[in-house]
């Protein structure tokens, strides 16, 4: 049954940790599944942590460890012997055990990998942590069951019996010719249904999408997702089947690259956890805050020019806060629907000029709304000058923001930059700097005039 | 294989429609994935993406509607027959069946589905329809394979033989008892494996996870995540195995949420896409601009009290923009944080004070080199009472923002109250206002103090 985790049972743990009671530790998890262990490890200190993970099977802590960030896991590791940790690794599917392994020193990798004990899964390991990070081969297992074009379903079932033993979800049986060329594949139920002497020839499915070794993980997630695969099959280029890459390692992906949007968004130049240690928390968070301060400074210095005018005028200061809030909002709306429609494949670029002539026209609307607001109030509050200047400077930023919200980052991904770069703190210091120019310019050239 | 779809196929396409080639568009789509079609069919207008729609097989057809918006599908669907949905529907998995014909009057449902030819899949259809929308009952397929407790393996092959017609991809074997109790399930790598003479009872895995009809795709969405499940059996209230929920479906709720918070901090209030129509597009931004609107009209009453402040010392106005930048800046990075933090129940709940102490920290920190950063500036190019002013607030601004910004999502979390509406627009504003207030209270203290 998965565990229902709360306040109380966190303290039952810490309680019986404080009281070394390893044993009654080790009954209580022994029922829980490894994500539930993971998520009480996570929330417990390293010396906590560590004696939780000393009480649960060597079983468990593998996938255990698996379900851990990369410090919590490191921690735990170094309290293990080489051969320990490669124990740990024989348990574990080849993909997250190379996973594993390539968090360690070069020094201890070797060690420990000489020390698994099947050959297969060594090597295999050997040969994923070769492929760089963010590519399909750092993405792929190797465990499949492939068969043979010429093969009969007899003969395929038993090789399924003989190589099943390493695959734990069976999702697919890859077809492959002589050299080891991906064909095709054969589903579990046309198997399961089919006379024990037809040939697979005649069964197979050639249809298939593969990707290649060398993708980014973003094209495999793209493909799985726009394709509604549960299972893809990884080639070497030479047609090879090499691998496997399932839905649950994507899925992983796609949550990644979201957070890391709305970090974007928000402002944190780091991957931040809640339960991040204190110095991590705030480092992620000082750069976009220099940002802020840098593009602060810029605007203090374009009021600082018109000085003499807000000695007249100090009704002018009271709108600052409005244009430059208004600039940002609307800078950030226009690049968010813009990275988004990107990050989903659903807009098809080379289409700059349309985008920005739709998106001049949503400014244009919603920029007439408000201004013609701000202009009653203003009138009613002070006068009709005051009115005419903010409502205008209002309508210009609006329509400023709109237009640089969608080049920005249309621009960026033009030259293969990432789009996302655009939006928060960013278009919105730079829409803030942009606001105040136009006020005081439109603030000085209506109340010179009359 | 996947099309490569880029504006000269789009031209070719709209060229094609134009000159009424429907022989040719069939041809050329006859080999394209129906995920492929879709995507051309969305950058079409509506009377190009009927002629498209009307020119590939029945079959496509089916596939190609459920890649696509509501809105377009409603048009395709609006141009058939209620014989010809019903045929799609045939076609369709049950759930997504239910997903389209949920979509349609009321009227037109019951006409729809007295005409499904499958008596099973119109009643499949008919109960999943009673789900509400959120639930696990609306993101289940009826399709799956069970069998009983006191089969044979033969019996078991026999019976997935006959019910494998219905099930696309079969991701494992339901184990019921005599009532329809769900008690486990049998891998088909073990069944494979087995001798056919051996009892389900002695080889099925009885500790599975299964989820109430009645759950929250969150929730449903949360649990395959944690426990890395391709597929979730769904249960009655009384046991009864009545569905499964697959992975690729959860892709998509997990990709709605993100996209949802995305769009909560960048202030769009409603689901854009890039491609929606204009009115649409700015109806969803309307909103928050409102409120910033708001806020910059509270902010400016809040300058407009300070009116003689400002005529003798008009510096205090250069450092408006920074204060408000600054803190709407830290309050979207606490907040966000903390919403991603609870969706990915990285946070457990009860642990509000802790928290609060330490983004109280963090603020300390970031507020501490902020403060002194801008007074060295603010000293340099003025004088001391106006550095003391900008740095006192700025720190305090910075402060009470990372305080707010993590109390507001925890508590409407408490409340049960969706914690993203706390992140972009509404924090920003809130925390605009606030700063300002106190750089203002901060200023008259200090300059009637010298």
């Amino acid at each position: 049954m998965p565990a229902e985790l709360n306040t109380d049972v966190l303290n039952h743990i810490r309680h019986a940790i404080e009281l070394g009671q390893e044993q009654h530790i080790r009954q209580m998890l022994a029922e829980w599944y490894p994500a539930d262990i993971a998520e009480v490890i996570r929330q417990l200190n390293d010396t906590e942590a560590l004696i939780v993970f000393k009480a649960i099977s060597s079983e468990t802590a593998s996938e255990v460890l698996l379900e851990l960030d990369e410090e919590r896991r490191e921690i735990l590791l170094s309290s293990l012997s080489t051969k320990q940790i490669a124990q740990q690794l024989d348990n574990m599917d080849s993909d997250d055990a190379a996973d594993v392994i390539s968090e360690l020193p070069e020094n201890i990798q070797t060690e420990v990998l000489s020390q698994i004990e099947d050959i297969t899964q060594a090597s295999d390991i050997a040969e994923l942590i070769t492929y760089q990070e963010g590519t399909a081969g750092s993405l792929m297992a190797k465990e499949l069951v492939r068969v043979y074009t010429s093969d009969h379903v007899s003969q395929c079932i038993h090789q399924i019996r003989e190589q099943a033993e390493n695959v734990d979800v069976m999702y697919a049986v890859y077809v492959v010719d002589e050299v080891g060329r991906l064909r095709g594949m054969l589903s579990l139920k046309r198997l399961i249904i089919a006379h024990p002497m037809a040939r697979v020839e005649e069964l197979f499915e050639p249809d298939i999408i593969s990707v290649n070794v060398l993708a980014t993980s973003e094209e495999v997630a793209g493909i799985m997702q726009k394709y509604d695969l549960v299972v893809l099959p990884v080639i070497d280029t030479l047609g090879r089947l090499v691998g496997r890459i399932t839905i649950d390692d994507v899925v992983d992906v796609i949550r990644e690259s979201a957070d890391e949007q709305v970090q974007r968004l928000s402002g944190l130049s780091d991957d931040v956890d809640p339960n991040d240690r204190f110095w991590r928390n705030s480092r992620a968070r000082i750069p976009w805050l220099l940002v802020g301060m840098c593009g602060g400074i810029i605007g203090s210095r374009i009021i600082g020019a018109y000085e003499t005018q807000i000695r007249i005028h100090p009704e002018m200061a009271y709108f600052i806060p409005l244009i430059g809030a208004m600039g940002g909002n609307v800078g950030v709306q226009s690049s968010a629907i813009i990275v988004q429609g990107l990050a989903n494949r659903s807009i098809i670029s080379n289409t700059i000029i349309p985008r920005l002539l739709k998106e001049l026209g949503v400014g244009v609307l919603n920029g007439l709304i408000c201004a013609v607001l701000i202009w009653s109030y203003a009138f009613i509050i002070q006068d009709w000058q005051l009115a005419a200047t903010v409502s205008m400077s209002l309508f210009t930023v609006i329509l400023c923001a709109s237009v640089l919200g969608t080049f920005v980052p249309l621009t960026l991904n033009r030259f293969k930059i990432n789009p996302a770069l655009a939006t928060g703190p960013f278009v919105t210091t730079l829409n803030d700097i942009i606001g105040i120019t136009i006020y005081f310019l439109v603030g000085r050239l209506l109340y010179g005039l009359f």
